[in-house]
C-alpha cells in the first residue's frame, strides 16, 4: 500500500427494481471537500497516462466495467517512495472508492470490454495548471499483464 | 417547466480512449453544498415511487441508459402549482443534469433495456427523517406511456 492511497470498500443496498450504490459522504474519511464530479470512460486495454495532481485529492469510484488503478509514489520524503502499487475496481470484482492524495501519479486502464467509467469527486474544480503529465511508459508497470 | 426544476445540459469530451463526461462544478447554477454521492440503478419498466425532500435538493446525471423524472409540484404558493412535467435523461437522449429544488414530489422509472444508472449529487447526506413519500399512483402519471 502506499501513503496517501486508500481503498475503501462500498456497501451496495439491494433494493427492488434497481439497486442504490453508496459513493461519498462529507463526513466520510478521504473526503476534503467538493470541487467538481465528472465520469471517464475507458476503452478496453486502453491506458490513461501518468497523471500527478499538485491540489486536488482524487475520490474514484467505479460504477461499470473493470479498472485498474496504477500508483507510483516519487516524493522523497515518502514511506513509500519508490513503490508501484495496482488497485482494481469495479462493481463486480471489488465496489469501493480509490482516495488518491495530491502529489502522487496515477495511471489507469479499462479491464473489461467496451467501455468501463468512473466517477471522480475531486475535491477542486479541473484546473490544467495544477497536473503534470508523463507517458505511459514513465514508470515501469507491465500493462499488458493480466 | 415547474419552478425550481432545471434541467442543464452537460458536455460530454471527446478523448482518445475513452471519453469525459461533465457533472458538477461547485461553482454551477443548481449547485448549493455538497452532502452525498450516491448512484441509484432502476431496471426497465420499474418505478421508483413519489419522494418529496424536505431539506434535500438533487442534482441527477443518468450515466447509462435512459431514465424518465416525473416531478409534480403540489406547492400552494408555486406558480408552476398542479403541474406533473416529465423529464428524459440518458447519454444517448439528453446528457444533462436535472436539478429538484426541495418541496417537490418526484418519481421515475427506467426506460432503457437492462438497468439505467443516476448519480445523484445530494446537497445534504442520506436522512430517511427528511423525505415524504407516496405510492406511484398518488398523482396522476400515465406510467406505460412511452
Amino acid at each position: 500500500m502506499i501513503e496517501g492511497v486508500t481503498a475503501t470498500p462500498l456497501k451496495i443496498i439491494a433494493t427492488p427494481g434497481g439497486d442504490v450504490y453508496h459513493g461519498i459522504r462529507n463526513d466520510d474519511p478521504g473526503y476534503v471537500g467538493f470541487g467538481e464530479a465528472y465520469f471517464s470512460s475507458v476503452l478496453e486495454g486502453t491506458v490513461k497516462p501518468w497523471k500527478r495532481h499538485r491540489r486536488m485529492t482524487l475520490n474514484l469510484i467505479v460504477i461499470h466495467g473493470l479498472i485498474r488503478f496504477v500508483v507510483h509514489d516519487d516524493r522523497r520524503q515518502s514511506a513509500t517512495c519508490g513503490v508501484t502499487t495496482e488497485y482494481r475496481m469495479g462493481p463486480s470484482d471489488f465496489y469501493g472508492r480509490l482516495t488518491v492524495s495530491p502529489g502522487l501519479w496515477m495511471a489507469f486502464q479499462g479491464l473489461a470490454s467496451g467501455a468501463s467509467f468512473l466517477l471522480n469527486v475531486a475535491s477542486i474544480p479541473h484546473d490544467p495548471t495544477e497536473a503534470d503529465r508523463h507517458a505511459c511508459d514513465a514508470f515501469p508497470f507491465d500493462w499488458s499483464s493480466k
